[in-house]
Order: C-alpha cells, then sequence, then structure tokens
C-alpha cells in the first residue's frame, strides 16, 4: 500500500468564544487542527492531523506540505522506516531538531500513516500495535539517544513478558474500558457557579479524578479550589494545573499554599523544557501535602520528544507522564515514551483535550495497558467533552472510562462537512464571524 | 519610529552542489534565509534572518508572516517588551513553546528590530548594546524560567561590575578585533588534498584554532584528524564536531579513541535536548586526553532556548557556550545566556557560519567582552569563509581576527541583488539549476 496524494486542510474552531480551554497562559484559544489526509488510489486513507491553539495553524500546514516529499510513494508496510525517514531528513530537520512545528507536523504524517495501516489491518490503532510481537514493537522505535536509559534488548524483554496477559487485559478493556478523568469544569474562564455545577455533575457522572486549571491569581486559585474540595468532598482526586506559569521557586510557594486542599498533582508547573526545574519542585513537594504526603509533579503535553522524557524520568522529575497523541513524532515516538516510562514505573496519564486529542490517545493507553505496563494504576486519560462531534468515530465515555473503540483506524477522521464549515478562514463557521 | 510593514523572502544558496557545510548530519545543505525587512516609512529600515539548510526554508518565512500581527504599529523603543510580546503571544507559544520553527521566526524579527533601532541610533549593534546602562540590559531579558540560576538583581552587579573597564575593553577590540577560529578546513565531503592544504592555509593565516568535522565513520577520522594535527603541529587547538551524531556510550568511546590527536572539545556529541546526556559524557571525558586533561564538551547551535542553556550550565554539562544568533529569540535571549554563561564561569565561543551567522554573532561576542564577561580567555566566534559577498557589511577577517564593525545596525543586510537572484525557486540561481 503506497501513499499516492496527500492532501492538507487548516481547521479551526472558534473557541474563544466561549473561553473554553481558557487556562493562565492560554487565555482565548482556538482549538485548530493541521490536517492531512493521505490518498493510496484505494478506498483507503489515512487521516492525521497536530492539534493547534489558532494562529500558526497555517505554520504548521507549511510544514507538513514541506515533509510532503519524503511521504509520496512510501510504502507504509514498515512504519518504523516510515516515520524515521521523515524525522531523520536534514534539512527539515535543521527546524527542530525533533521538536516544534517541524515534529508537529511529523506528527500528524505519522499519525495518519497509522490510521492507514490500522484500517488497511482492519483493526483500531490500539488492537494492531497490541498485536504486534515484542521484536515488531521495537523496530517502531528511533533508539536514537535514549539507549543511555533503556537499550532495544530491555525493551524487548519487558514487551516479552507482557505477553501471556494481553488476551485478559484485552478482555478487561472491552468489558470496562479505560479510566478518564476531566478537565471540564476547571477553565480559568469559567465562573463559580459553573465550576460547581460542572464538579457536581462530574462526580455525580462517576469521576474519581477532576482537574482545576490555576496559577493566574492565588486568592482566585483558594477559592475555586475551596469550592471544588467541598463539591467533591474527599474522595476525589483533584488535579492543579498551571500551564507553566511558574519559576520553580513560585510553583513550589503557590503550591504549598493550595496544599490544604489536598491537590493529587501539579502539572505543567514550569517550563516543559526545565528538566531541572521539575525535579526541584518534585523534591520540594515531596511531603507539602496534608499529613506530610506528596504533591506529585505531572508533565508533557509540551514535552517535545522522547529525549526530553527520558531526562524527566532520569532526573525523577515527574510522577506522571503526559503524553500528547501529535506533540512528539506521531505513535513511533509514543511507543519510545511509553516504554520508558514503563522502565522507570511511572504511570502515563495522557494530555488530551484540544480537538481529536481524546480520539487519539485512547489507542495509546489501551496499548500501553495491553502490551507494555500491563497496569491501570493510578492510569487515567484526560477527557474533555469538546468538539467530539465532529469526528465520524468519536470517542465514547460511559461511567467515567473510555470506551475501547472497535472501528479500525486511529478514530482521527473528521467528518466531512466539519472539514468545510471549519476551513480557515474560506469555511462558513469563519466568514460568519463579526 | 513604528513599524508600517514587514516583508519577508525565502533566499537559498545551492551550496550543496559543492559539499560546502557537509557533516555527518547533514550531508547535502543548501544555506538558507527567512529573511525579514521592517519598513518603517521612513529611511530606516531593519534587516533580520533566520538561517536553515534548505527544505523548509518556507516554514520559516510562513512562522515570520504569522508573527507579522504581532510586529505592526509596534514601537522598538522598548526592545524588551516588543521581544516579550512576540514569544508571549499565547497561541503562535503553542507551536514552541520557544523552540523550533516558530522561535527561529522570532529570532528573524527580534534581529531586525535590533538591526533597526541600531541604525537609527547610528551605532554597530555591538556597540549599541554595549552603550546601554546595566538596569536598561536587564530589562531586554525574559527573566521567566531562568531566576532559580540568575536573578535580575545579580546580572545587575555583574553587569555594573563590568562598566569601569567597557572603555578600555572597546578600544582593544577596535585595535585588536575578536579572535576567530575556522571550521572551513574541516567539512566531511572534502578529500585528504583539500583538508590538508585548507589546515596548511588556516595556521599560515594565523588561527590557533581549527575544527574538524567527526563522526561519520571512525576510521576516516583517524586519518583525517592525524593529517590535520600533522600539518596544523602540536600549538594549534584542534576541535572536533560531531553534530549530534552519537548516543552518550558511543560518543566517550569515539572520542577516547581520537584523544590520541589532542581534541580540544567534542562540539554536538549527541542530542542538543539531552543535559544530562552531555553531563555523562563530560564526566567520562575529564582525563579522557592526552595526559590525563579533559577532552572538553562544547554545544549550543541547536539548544533551543535560554532554559536549555540554563540547565546545561546548572548541570556542569559544559565547557564552552555556542550560542547561535538566530536559533533562540534574537539578541534579547542571547542576552540572558551570555549573562548565564558569566554567572557561572564558562566561556561562550558562538555558533556561526552558515549565510550570515558571522555577520550577527560578531556583535554578540563584543558586546560579552565589552559589557558582560569583560573576559577574552578561551573566547573565540567560529568562523566559515562562504557567502559574505552577498552581505553589504560583510565581515572582515584581519590575523584571524574579526574586526570590530563601525557601520550602524547589525551587519545583516543582505545585497538587493543576491536577494533576487537568490529568491526560492523563482530566482535565477535556481532557474538555473538542473
Amino acid at each position: 500500500m503506497k501513499i499516492h496524494a496527500v492532501d492538507t486542510y487548516d481547521i479551526r474552531f472558534p473557541t474563544s468564544l466561549s473561553l473554553d480551554g481558557s487556562d493562565a497562559m492560554n487565555p482565548d484559544p482556538d482549538y485548530s487542527a493541521a490536517y492531512v489526509v493521505l490518498r493510496t488510489g484505494t478506498e483507503h486513507e489515512g487521516h492525521g492531523f497536530t492539534f493547534t491553539i489558532g494562529r500558526g495553524n497555517e505554520v504548521c500546514r507549511s510544514a507538513i506540505e514541506a515533509l510532503t516529499p519524503l511521504v509520496i510513494g512510501q510504502d507504509i508496510s514498515n512504519l518504523g522506516a516510515f516515520a524515521k525517514r521523515i524525522t531523520h531528513d536534514s534539512q527539515t530537520r535543521w527546524l527542530g531538531p525533533e521538536k516544534g512545528v517541524i515534529h508537529l507536523a511529523a506528527a500528524a504524517i505519522i499519525n495518519a500513516a497509522w490510521d492507514l495501516a490500522a484500517k488497511v489491518a482492519g483493526k483500531p490503532v490500539w488492537q494492531f500495535l497490541s498485536d504486534m510481537s515484542p521484536d515488531a514493537i521495537v523496530d517502531l522505535v528511533d533508539w536514537r539517544y535514549i539507549t543511555d536509559a533503556l537499550t532495544p534488548a530491555e525493551a524487548y524483554e519487558m514487551l516479552l513478558e507482557a505477553v501471556p496477559g494481553r488476551d485478559e487485559r484485552t478482555q478487561h478493556l472491552l468489558r470496562h474500558g479505560y479510566p478518564a478523568y476531566t478537565t471540564s469544569p476547571g477553565w480559568l474562564g469559567y465562573d463559580d457557579a459553573k465550576l460547581t455545577r460542572l464538579v457536581r455533575e462530574a462526580v455525580s457522572d462517576g469521576y474519581t479524578q477532576i482537574k482545576l486549571k490555576v496559577g493566574a491569581d492565588l486568592a482566585d486559585d483558594h477559592r475555586r479550589f475551596a469550592l471544588a474540595r467541598a463539591v467533591a468532598g474527599p474522595g476525589i482526586r483533584i488535579a492543579a494545573d498551571a500551564n507553566q506559569r511558574w519559576d520553580t521557586a513560585e510553583a513550589v510557594e503557590w503550591m504549598t499554599a493550595l496544599a490544604t486542599y489536598d491537590p493529587w498533582w501539579i502539572e505543567e508547573p514550569t517550563s516543559p523544557d526545565d528538566v531541572l526545574g521539575h525535579a526541584d519542585i518534585r523534591q520540594a513537594l515531596t511531603t507539602a501535602g496534608p499529613g506530610g504526603g506528596p504533591i506529585r509533579v505531572a508533565t508533557g503535553e509540551h514535552v517535545a520528544n522522547r529525549v526530553m522524557f527520558k531526562q524527566l524520568l532520569q532526573a525523577n522529575a515527574v510522577d506522571f507522564v503526559q503524553l500528547d497523541a501529535c506533540r512528539v513524532g506521531g505513535v513511533n515516538e509514543n511507543v519510545a515514551i511509553l516504554l520508558l516510562a514503563a522502565k522507570f514505573g511511572r504511570p502515563v496519564c495522557p494530555h488530551a483535550g484540544g480537538v481529536g486529542l481524546c480520539e487519539l490517545v485512547q489507542h495509546l493507553s489501551m496499548f500501553d495497558y495491553v502490551a507494555v505496563s500491563g497496569d491501570l494504576t493510578d492510569r487515567t486519560i484526560e477527557y474533555v467533552d469538546h468538539l467530539h462531534e465532529h469526528f465520524v468515530d468519536p470517542v465514547i465515555i460511559d461511567r467515567a472510562a473510555y470506551r475501547a473503540p472497535r472501528v479500525p483506524g486511529f478514530s482521527a477522521r473528521m467528518k466531512p462537512e466539519s472539514l468545510v464549515r471549519y476551513a480557515f478562514p474560506e469555511g462558513e463557521a469563519w466568514q460568519q464571524q463579526p
């Protein structure tokens, strides 16, 4: 199966109008996708995208187009080689390397190739991955720069050890789904009444973890956290997310001040590039929680690549690994990150939300459970109830769990009418804006 | 002085035809610039660019255009605020943050604003910067994410301490220039005869340091290093540059094997993101040199931003800081990096070459000498003898030193005829390619 043509789209949703997605660093995002379709001249197509929050989405589209010559004519039977061909190209690699716009573009294309390959195989991506042999999984990974933390041979042994339990865990997933937590109540732009109502709904929907955005104003955070804790009760985990707002000392002070509300984790306390800063923050918060317990540290949605995740693990800088389906180099690099997290014994709790991130990332966590970590302890996928209506095969949340997808592919395909209506700037949704 | 309009250009030179610039990771670069002109409606214009190696240069141009709405109508009297307005914009920040294409684009624009401001002031940028008061210099920097390593107050004290020697050092620069080393002999694509000839020329031109590309083939590296050392003699520093070719263990093995030729430093031994990997390599090479001395570690041309440089310094991972004029967020972020390097007592030896990087970066090193570190010990700027003929105010090398620029601005302006001839793909230089 070869790729004959590549189509690209600039899709944007005017979410800034409702302050959905507003946080301490991103006051007015317009959730967007630089969207790509790989065409094969057959009935099979591969759909993929990367997520942005508005302006600059066209730059990601331009980057996808810059990578197109590396894709046309390529076969998708070896997805390890396919991914490396894209990320190793010397001229476009200069623009990263393996970070920022060019890596977001690589993610869109590589994810689209996975959508295509899984459709050809007639399986959802999580199952397509979980059915691979340990050596085939090892071959997906670009091992460059991570062998000091994990060798291919070690990864092979870990994967081999997980093979006997694969069937049982697959059955568990098909019956019970994969645990979710919800960020929907916690956006900074929501007033207290909306916050309270949404927390109450989340608890009654069965969620055992919610998340609040923090970091803009400490008095507001006190009030909001107190409200959320009062409504949720003591048994619900409430995570906090600062979206990179602080320097290290400020992160420690601010979270120590909020410790009384028993925050489960602090997410993105500082720059995603600051491995040593996260390690310092984590160390300082080890006994900051109520009763001398830890306030845990999480990051990942802006962590650029496997080399950065490797260091966050090596430096003992994070309790939770929040991989993102579209920030790093697609499925292949996320397989590397799942393997690294398993090696270091850290739970992966993916970043999701935006547009389509829930749809993609559920496949990665389910693969992790079936074939890599084999564990659900403290694992949960972020869930945000936005924009799923634009997808042909949207996520389904059932009793606070992601239901295991059954449809072949990566659940990545947007409805054709959404691709028309939200095309930027020519789509009807944008022509109607004042 | 306000910016009225922004023009962008995609400029590429077909350098891959001669293998100029070939190394272990970049076999066939076409040196390119995403070039920007800030227009003011007066006779003053600001010229700037970022450097790429070919494909994807159009993506950087697209990113510059995405940032244009943040620039039009802006005043350049406060360059600290000007730079933060660009790098703090939430929607485009998502594409990095502060890394990759969007940061390369920020560099082009911010550097162009410095070119403009220095022209208005009637000074070359190095002098324009060196004439600023310590508090004005502190205000240029975005302190977010670096205060755990250096506070504005500490930076102010350092700068204040350097004020009394400014005049004397300025006079020294005007008389003697700033030391250079040359990479011209060492490109991997050159044969032994060309290597030998160029090393001999470099030594006879007065260079006391040269650099060889390594990392593609160990036997070749042995032969080339032996040749270079034989021609240069023992008194010349020969640096090695692996351009990110290795994992950490391989870096240590390879450089230990080449230790007999007394390499001065190993540059980019592994991923520029791998702070902890560089620290491990440096530690392992501490006594690997002849006589039990160190093989030093250098990196920087692909280090994404001040947060990464901060950690390289905190982790004791580098002996030399190789900042790049266009990789990070322009002059402002490079001022932060110079201050961090001075705080940690590490010499800055900038990356240059490409197209126009020598022209820009000389200003930063000269400012460092006059107003920041006040020191030339082990400091030297890379020099590569390519493509200077396209600049209106090209660098001048005089007895292996950069002569201090006298012309107002950032030496950034390309000749109008070059902007026409090398415009991609429509320029004559590209239309004539087979």
